[in-house]
């Protein structure tokens, strides 16, 4: 037995990566998220998402491009990572709209190690408030 | 039908903002926490519980005091941004006891965007620890 | 009457602190995590956790160490804290799998007030992804 919303949730998940770098989803088709045809993740319903996330810098990069990580919403940054310490974290809780679109783009993509490198969004609570 | 703790976790969740600047509730009487006639929030069960948010820098903000926000517990910060990158993220997850005074305050109330400026808060769950 | 799953959640919490400095559970065997005879935690299901904590800096302390904190992975920095601003947040959502030891460390014990300082865990939610 699993409660409606209950089950709703748990198939509201959303992870990028590790290797192979695709999303994989929680259910076939889940009612609040989709991946676009460019690795992008579009928002289905207005609630509440939290994002999760461990970004792996390669210490062996050669390039000359300076580390840098961010995670956009609508283009616009809402986090951003420029420090080259191995392991950091993304995410956060926030409140997404029906249409927004959200990426995690890299300076370069082969700064990061990506067999470790993962993100993700899962639905937290669709609260209906009142005025 | 909802099992009854979801229920409870679903309507403890208050947002203070974007426009209109108040606080807005998912139920009429949240069990957990209740604004104040001050604008902040008081906690009302002992609980962990998620704090969210974004704060937008307005970039053309004229005055003189830097560019600060603390989120604080009983005026104690417990987190603070003080780069005026336009956008920011607030939050965390937090044991909160009852009596808690939760607020979010700036330097000065003009630098952040009113319209996309909102922070909130929501109870995770209410373990029962044996000792 | 509670569902299933929503039971499995509210038991996955764990809890270091504050004072006694002791692993609390919230139940007698948690079936996703244990703490180990050295006082880590070792998760013991593929699932999404979420950490959380608070580390309050000691005003007093007298030592010569710098104020360091680390948030571990089997060993590897996840997060770090090097400022000695009063209170601190460490946390966030990870993917963790069965086996994997989590920590936090100081660079000397007598850096925090441990009557305030305190970090735990929960299963957020255990997605079955499908390829």
């Amino acid at each position: 037995f699993l409660p409606l919303k209950q089950t709703a949730k748990e198939s509201c998940v959303a992870k990028f990566g590790p290797l192979p770098s695709k999303w994989q989803m929680a259910s076939p088709e889940p009612p609040c998220m989709k991946n676009t045809s460019d690795g992008k993740l579009k928002i289905l319903q207005n609630a509440l998402y939290s994002i999760f996330g461990e970004v792996v810098f390669d210490p062996n990069y050669k390039g000359v491009a300076p580390f840098a990580v961010q995670l956009r919403k609508n283009a616009i940054i809402i986090q951003s990572l420029i420090n080259s310490s191995r392991i950091q974290t993304i995410g956060g809780t926030y409140e997404f709209h029906a249409g927004d679109i959200i990426d995690l783009i890299f300076n370069s993509e082969d700064q990061v190690l990506k067999n470790n490198t993962y993100w993700g969004i899962f639905l937290v609570a669709k609260p209906q408030f009142i005025a």
